[in-house]
C-alpha cells in the first residue's frame, strides 16, 4: 500500500492508511514547506501596509521590493517589468485586453490565438469580440500544437497581439513559443504567452524567448493561491484592470498581498533551482504511467508524446464516462481530473479535445494526470494496476460500449 | 514604556523594549491570532481546487461552501449573494461597473456618489465618464457628511446607481447609508456602499439598510489581504471583471483563494461578535487620544465629532507637513499616517480634506490614527503625550508656521 506522500489522509475525510496519490497538480498543487513557511512568517510578522510611510509599512515595501527582484531573476526581466496580480487569469485578462486597447488606438483590430486556450484567454477574447476586434483562433494539429509558421502566415498589418499558450493545461502539448516570439518580433507584433501550466517544469526566458507579456499563477507551481504575476515588457502598454489606488506603478490597485507575493516568490526561486531534477523525475513517472495506461484497450494518449509537459498524462478510453471514473479512481485513492478543473459541473466536452480532434463520445472519457515534484515512482505502479480494473470496470455498465462491441457504433479507436 | 502590544518590535527592525504602538489600522491590520490559525491550517491542509471531483477538491468545496455561509450571517444576506473577490478594491470595482453598464441597458446613464468616496469609487467611475456615463459626485458638509436629502434631489429618471461609502477612510465620518438606502429602494436605484472602513466597527445589515450592493476588504478587520467580498443582491446584474472559468457562478474567474476565504470569514465572525466591545473600547481611547490632541494650538479635528468610526483620529495641525510628522513620529514609536495610504508618495493633499473644506496648505499637515482591538488606553496617554512635542518642533523649523506667526499668512486656524 502507498500512503499519503504530503499531507495526512485525515485532511480529506479518508481513514489513515488509505491510499492518497494527488496527481491533480494542473488544477492546483500544495504549498511547498518553503513557501508555506514564506506565507506564515509573513502573515504574522510583516503586516503593514507597504504604502504606510512608518516601519512597519516600509518594512512590507522592503519585502514587497525582494519579491519582485526574485521573481524577475527567474524570468530573466527587469523588476519594473513585473506587475503582481490575483492569480493568473487576472493577469491573462489584463494582458490580453492592454494589448488589445493599444492596438485599437492604432486602428489595429486583429487578434491572433489558439483554439485550445484557457478560458481565462478564450472568454477575454470573446469579450473583445463585442468590442469590435477580430479573433482569429489557430487550429491545431492533432497532437495539440501549433506551428511558427501558421502564426507567421496569420500576421495582418493590422495584428496587434498574438497569444498563444507555453503548455497546455489538459493535454500537456507545449507549443513552440520562442519561435512565435521570434516571429512577433520581427513583425512588430506583441506577444503574450499563458505560462501557468509551464512555470515550474519548463524553462522561463522572457528575454531569450522574445515574450512581450507572460501570466503566472502562483498555486500552480507551489506558491499559494490568489497571487500571481503579469509580465509587461518595458514599453508595452498596460492598462489597469482594477482601478483605485497607485499600487503597482498604477496598474493594479488594491494593498498589495505581501504574504501571498512573498511566498509565490520563494515557490517560484525554488521551482526554477530544482527544475532539471524534478522534471526528469517527473518525466519518468509520466513515461511509465503513459506506457502502462496505453495498453487498456481503445485507449489513446491525447496530446504530443515528445512535446509535452514532463507531469502531464491525459487519455481518452472509449465507452466510458470520464466523471465515474474521476470518482472512482478517488474512491481508490488517486486523485485526477476529467480535464481543466474550471470547467468542471460543465456537461460540455473539453475544447481543447474537441480541438485534437477527439468526437464527443470519446472526449467525454477522458482522465488527466498531472504530476508534481511530490509524485513517486510507486505511486505510478499503483495507477497502472488500479486505472484498467476500473475502465473495465465502467465499461462493463456503459451503454456507450455495448454499442461498440456489438458492432452499432464501433467509434474510432483502434 | 509601552511595548509592542501584538507583534514583537524586532519584526520592525527595532531594538526589543522600544514603543512600537500600531495606529494605521486603516490601511491595515494584523490579522488576528483566530484568522491565522484558520489560514495556516487551511494553507497546510486545504490545498485542491474546489472544482475538482476528488476527495481532496471536494474538501476545500465544503470549506468555500461554509465560509459563504458564515460571511453570509454576518452581512443578513443568502450565501449566494457573496461573491468573493481579489480584495475591496475589486468588489467597488465590479459592483460600480457591473450597475453603470445594467444601467446602460436601459438607457440610464446618470450615477451619483459622492466626493469623499474612495480611489477605488472615484476611479471607477473616471473610467465610467469616458464611456459617457454622467457621474455626479455629491458635495460634503464641513464635516464630511452627505444627507438623505441630497440624494433624494439628486436622483433623476436616468439615475443607475448610487454609491455613497459607509465610513469614510481618511476622516472617519459615518454616513446614513440605511436612509440612502431606503430612498434608493423607494426610487428604484441600485444603491451600492463601500463598507471597507466599517467592517469589524460598526454593524451591517444589507436587509435593514437596504443595501443592493456592499464591498469589504479581509485585511481592514483582522483578516488576511488579497481578499475581499462583494454582496450583490439576488436580482442585481453582475458582469465579471475576470473573465474565464465559472468560479463564483460565472462571476468571477480564477481558482477560489481558500484558505483566505477561510480566514477572512473567520475573522468577520469574530469582529461581529466582539463588535459592541470593541467599539466601546475603541471610542474610548479614541476620545482621549481627540481630547488631548484638541489641546495642541492651532489643530483641528477632521471629521464628524458623533457620527464618526470607533477607531478614527483625524487631525490637521497648522504650519507642519505630515510627511515630516509621520517619519518623527515613526521614530517615536507611533505608526500612524496622513491619510489614505493608497495614494502615499502622491504629492497633492487628500481630496477628502480639500471636500471637507481645508485648503492646500492645512490638508498638508494632516494626522490619522486609526485604532483597533489591540490598541489600549495606555498607548492613547503615550501618543498625547508625545505628539504636542513633535508638532511644537516641527512648527519651529516651519517656513509656513513663521510665515503664520509673523502676520504674513495666518491661515485660518483658531
Amino acid at each position: 500500500m502507498i500512503y499519503c506522500m504530503y499531507y495526512p489522509t485525515k485532511t480529506v475525510g479518508k481513514k489513515r492508511g488509505t491510499v492518497m496519490i494527488y496527481t491533480d497538480n494542473a488544477a492546483t498543487t500544495p504549498i511547498s514547506p518553503s513557501a508555506a513557511q514564506t506565507f506564515t512568517k509573513c502573515l504574522n510578522e510583516v503586516y503593514g501596509n507597504p504604502s504606510s510611510l512608518h516601519s512597519i509599512g516600509q518594512k512590507a515595501a522592503e519585502v514587497l521590493f525582494e519579491a519582485r527582484q526574485t521573481v524577475a531573476q527567474c524570468l530573466n526581466c527587469q523588476p519594473r517589468e513585473i506587475y503582481f496580480t490575483s492569480g493568473g487569469s487576472e493577469a491573462d485578462n489584463q494582458a490580453i485586453r492592454s494589448a488589445a486597447h493599444a492596438g485599437k488606438k492604432k486602428g489595429k483590430l486583429h487578434i491572433i490565438s489558439t483554439s485550445v486556450e484557457h478560458h481565462a484567454v478564450l472568454h477575454t477574447l470573446d469579450r473583445l469580440k463585442d468590442e469590435g476586434f477580430e479573433v482569429q483562433l489557430l487550429e491545431v494539429g492533432e497532437t495539440g500544437l501549433v506551428t511558427p509558421q501558421q502564426v507567421a502566415d496569420a500576421i495582418r498589418e493590422d495584428t496587434c497581439l498574438v497569444s498563444v499558450m507555453y503548455a497546455n493545461n489538459e493535454i500537456g502539448t507545449v507549443m513552440p513559443i520562442a519561435e512565435i516570439g521570434e516571429i512577433c518580433r520581427a513583425r512588430g507584433v506583441t506577444f503574450h504567452t499563458d505560462a501557468v501550466q509551464a512555470a515550474g517544469h519548463l524553462h522561463i526566458d522572457v528575454s531569450k524567448q522574445n515574450i512581450d507579456m507572460l501570466s503566472l499563477s502562483g498555486h500552480k507551481f507551489h506558491g499559494p493561491k490568489g497571487v500571481g504575476v503579469l509580465y509587461a515588457r518595458k514599453g508595452v502598454a498596460l492598462e489597469s484592470l482594477i482601478d483605485g489606488g497607485a499600487q503597482e506603478r498604477g496598474k493594479r490597485a488594491g494593498t498589495e498581498n505581501i504574504p501571498a507575493i512573498a511566498a509565490m516568490a520563494q515557490a517560484l526561486k525554488e521551482a526554477c533551482s530544482e527544475m532539471d531534477e524534478v522534471a526528469r523525475q517527473e518525466t519518468a513517472i509520466r513515461d511509465r504511467i503513459i506506457q502502462g495506461l496505453s495498453e487498456i484497450p481503445h485507449s489513446i494518449l491525447n496530446g504530443d508524446r515528445d512535446k509535452r509537459l514532463p507531469n502531464n498524462v491525459s487519455f481518452c478510453f472509449e465507452g466510458i464516462e470520464g466523471e465515474s471514473l474521476l470518482l472512482m479512481l478517488d474512491e481508490k485513492g488517486i486523485c485526477g481530473s476529467s480535464g481543466s478543473a474550471c470547467t468542471s459541473g460543465s456537461l460540455d466536452p473539453s475544447h481543447v479535445l474537441l480541438a485534437i480532434g477527439r468526437i464527443h463520445e470519446i472526449a467525454h472519457g477522458s482522465l488527466r494526470l498531472s504530476l508534481s515534484k511530490y509524485n513517486t515512482m510507486e505511486e505510478a505502479e499503483y495507477i497502472i494496476k488500479t486505472v484498467p480494473g476500473v475502465v473495465e470496470y465502467l465499461r462493463s455498465f456503459s451503454p456507450l460500449w455495448k454499442d461498440k462491441v456489438s458492432g452499432k457504433n464501433p467509434f474510432i479507436l483502434k
